[in-house]
């Protein structure tokens, strides 16, 4: 009789086991908050029920599903872009921010500030097609490797967070990235990557220009800015593309804040979480600080508002998933 | 023997006709043009299958969803509007083309050209939060009738398109609206009438900026021009929103031509249907000389490139949907 009980007692644990949809959260505060929300907002019974359609669960990348140290990796393709370019620009070689990226100044190159920071970025990100643009991203993220870790981007992404996409979604939630970083940087493999299709990217993005090239229709990526889907520009990039308020909203940084406060100010039973970079060993540890990724006002909204608050070296049992690619050398 | 015979063809061909996904498409090239298509790009075994999230539809809204004459409905919700808001304006009485307008005299707004239809457009649609041009949107919309049929705006739709959408979502198709009219004007409806949500609306716009009101975060609408999602706009719509090129998009006008070339160009099957409204009776006859969904060069395109055309007086047995409200009393 003991025996049979002990094997119940086994049997059970096995099942609640294998019906985690978070195995890789440890059971904190946070992963009860979840699954209290999708609970309350899925149970048709529930005073806080949600019909399907409305379940928009919005996330900001950077941060937040992959990591941003020791810099956005959006910059690294631009410093990559740049030195692959240098050759067709000999004008480069004494133009300012370029001759100083080219000689690896990078403290130079920050110091050119938001105007020159801009110029990299349409220099590397206009003055081609689209579907140029498309497959130069897509030779990148198959290629480039972190220069900490030496993985693939795509393996910077954060384990927890991509059973959370499953989750929302298996939950009838229809999750979104809605990052202050090129759209079209990111769509190449959102969905490979995260299930996230790409008109369900929201970022920031170049003016296009529909032309005739040589009888065929192209879309040209014009060296201007369109729209920038950050702080303020992150509700505004939400209404855009998806006409809705979410329900849900997942950041890590300042730049989220305005995204969190649209998402919580919505009627009904609302769920704002900052992913909290506290694990220095496994990860990177910064907040009020840190010059990328900066969390200071947002986190003291969270703490006002009663947001959740991912503490990453205590909640979450890993941090990457395991890798499928070589290491690189620079491992 | 024979009568069993009889039986049994009775049955196939009642058989057929349930199974029929457009039951309001005669047997005309049309129909068998769409049906061999949605084939070719749904069955594995297909050289030109096309794997489910690349099935990207995308349709043009007035002329070719829902009836444009004798004005487009957006220009009516306008008009109502001004006439709505006169009393708040006192100033419009002497200042044109609002004066015209309350006066009925639509020929001297037409004459206030492309600048004064801008201006009653900006102050219809800006000044206000989202949510509550939403609201305005919803009631118009439910109250508003067509001058000429007495059916609500959300009847004037088309039949054989709605059933269109439907086979097209039922093969595995993502339907997208990329629409010149505004695109808060159809996502309040979008999704009830047409089966497609808010965030598969693309269309033109005004500026939104996200403000704190009274600590309350809203989006307040500018009364300034965002994106006109119009002619070379909709393949840059399409882009900004959806991210790949569809592989079958259907339109009416020459605003639809750039979106037509855009898809017909892409790799493998293609799919471009041109709706030509050929049914004075039944709807309006009209093609190159109208000034209200002009078809001139996209219909010239059409032929040379051999994208389907609609005749719309031979090849749907019905136009609307069978009406579910009261005809008002302009019927």
């Amino acid at each position: 009789m003991k025996h049979l009980l002990a094997a119940v007692v086994v049997a059970i644990a096995a099942a609640a086991e294998a019906a985690d949809p978070l195995p890789s959260w440890n059971n904190g505060p946070s992963k009860q908050a979840i699954v209290e929300f999708v609970a309350a907002v899925t149970t048709p019974e529930s005073p806080d029920f949600v019909p399907g359609p409305q379940r928009i669960a919005t996330f900001d990348n950077d941060g937040t599903l992959w990591a941003e140290k020791p810099v956005y990796f959006q910059a690294q393709f631009v410093m990559d872009r740049v030195r692959a370019m240098a050759p067709q620009h000999p004008e480069w070689k004494s133009q300012e921010p370029f001759a100083s990226l080219l000689n690896g100044d990078l403290k130079r190159v920050a110091a050119s500030g938001e105007h020159g920071l801009l110029e990299l970025a349409m220099a590397t990100h206009g003055g081609m097609t689209t579907d140029e643009f498309t497959s130069l991203v897509e030779d990148w993220i198959a290629t480039a490797r972190h220069p900490v870790t030496g993985r693939p981007y795509t393996e910077m992404v954060y384990q927890p967070m991509l059973e959370l996409l499953e989750y929302l979604r298996v939950s009838g939630f229809k999750t979104f990235i809605v990052s202050g970083g090129g759209i079209e940087f990111m769509r190449p493999w959102s969905e490979r990557i995260y299930g996230i299709p790409p008109e369900q990217v929201v970022g920031s993005s170049v003016k296009t220009k529909f032309e005739l090239r040589d009888g065929r229709p192209v879309l040209m990526r014009l060296q201007e800015l369109n729209f920038v889907d950050d702080k303020a520009g992150k509700p505004v990039g939400i209404h855009e593309h998806i006409g809705r308020r979410p329900i849900a909203a997942f950041g890590n940084s300042d730049g989220d804040l305005q995204m969190l406060q649209y998402t919580a100010a919505g009627p009904g039973r609302r769920f704002c979480l900052i992913v909290h970079h506290t694990d220095g060993d496994r990860e990177w540890a910064y907040d009020r600080e840190s010059s990328v990724g900066r969390l200071d006002q947002a986190l003291d909204a969270a703490r006002t508002n009663g947001w959740t608050v991912v503490d990453m070296k205590r909640e979450w049992k890993s941090i990457y998933p395991p890798s499928k690619a070589p290491a690189s050398d620079a491992r």
